[in-house]
């Protein structure tokens, strides 16, 4: 192989690898004991599709930060009402880390502070759960 | 192949087929929109470190049933202490469907009234969400 195919051969594949682990194929491994980190949004216009699909292509970004493992974006589900079930919030954020130390790194990620910066206005309550696996 | 040995051949991938989606080594695919079910627990004796481990002992119950695709068992993590985070909570329980009829199945499984019916004495307080993937 040249000099300069090599090189661009090595560009090639180091841009393959610049998908996300939440981007690959590969998925969280079964029986790999994890945090997961769920949020809920209740937007200030919970009518508003346009505020809330501004916040779902925030959340989406987020997929890029490095120790994200696995993303959902989610909303109600039109499972059967009952009392405990609170679906009262407009968009849920659920995402798996490997560990505390993945977490803090995300809280603390530029592409998290500008989803911040961004989408904050949007919501005007946050409740996060993180739970670590057993 | 003799018969009798192919007979003896399918029992054994019948037999192995039995794994419940959740158990077996495929996991949930990458992109498929799924319904995240996650629940979470107060117990009345949050100290009791033996209510909770009954409780984690019957959640475990729960993978057997035929449309859970994926299911976490959590207790709150040590993440930084925020006013955003509710980490009251003694245990949670977080699985994935393909979708709202799964859940609905699983709400009526005999396995799942088994659980309720032997753990719900353990618990106070129970709050359920259900998000369906954007």
């Amino acid at each position: 192989m040249k000099k300069q195919t090599r090189r661009k051969f090595v560009a090639t594949v180091v841009g393959a690898g610049a998908l996300t682990a939440a981007q690959a194929e590969t998925p969280v491994k079964k029986n790999k004991k994890m945090l997961a980190h769920h949020v809920f949004f209740w937007l200030k216009n919970p009518n508003s599709k346009e505020d809330r699909d501004k916040l779902i292509a925030g959340l989406k970004t987020l997929e890029k930060i490095e120790t994200v493992r696995s993303l959902r974006i989610g909303v109600p589900a039109s499972t059967e009402k009952r009392d405990v079930v609170d679906n009262t919030y407009s968009v849920s954020e659920l995402m798996l880390f490997d560990d505390v130390e993945g977490q803090n790194a995300y809280q603390v990620h530029p592409i998290h502070k500008k989803f911040v910066e961004d989408c904050s206005h949007l919501w005007e309550r946050v409740v996060v759960y993180d739970a670590i696996d057993v």
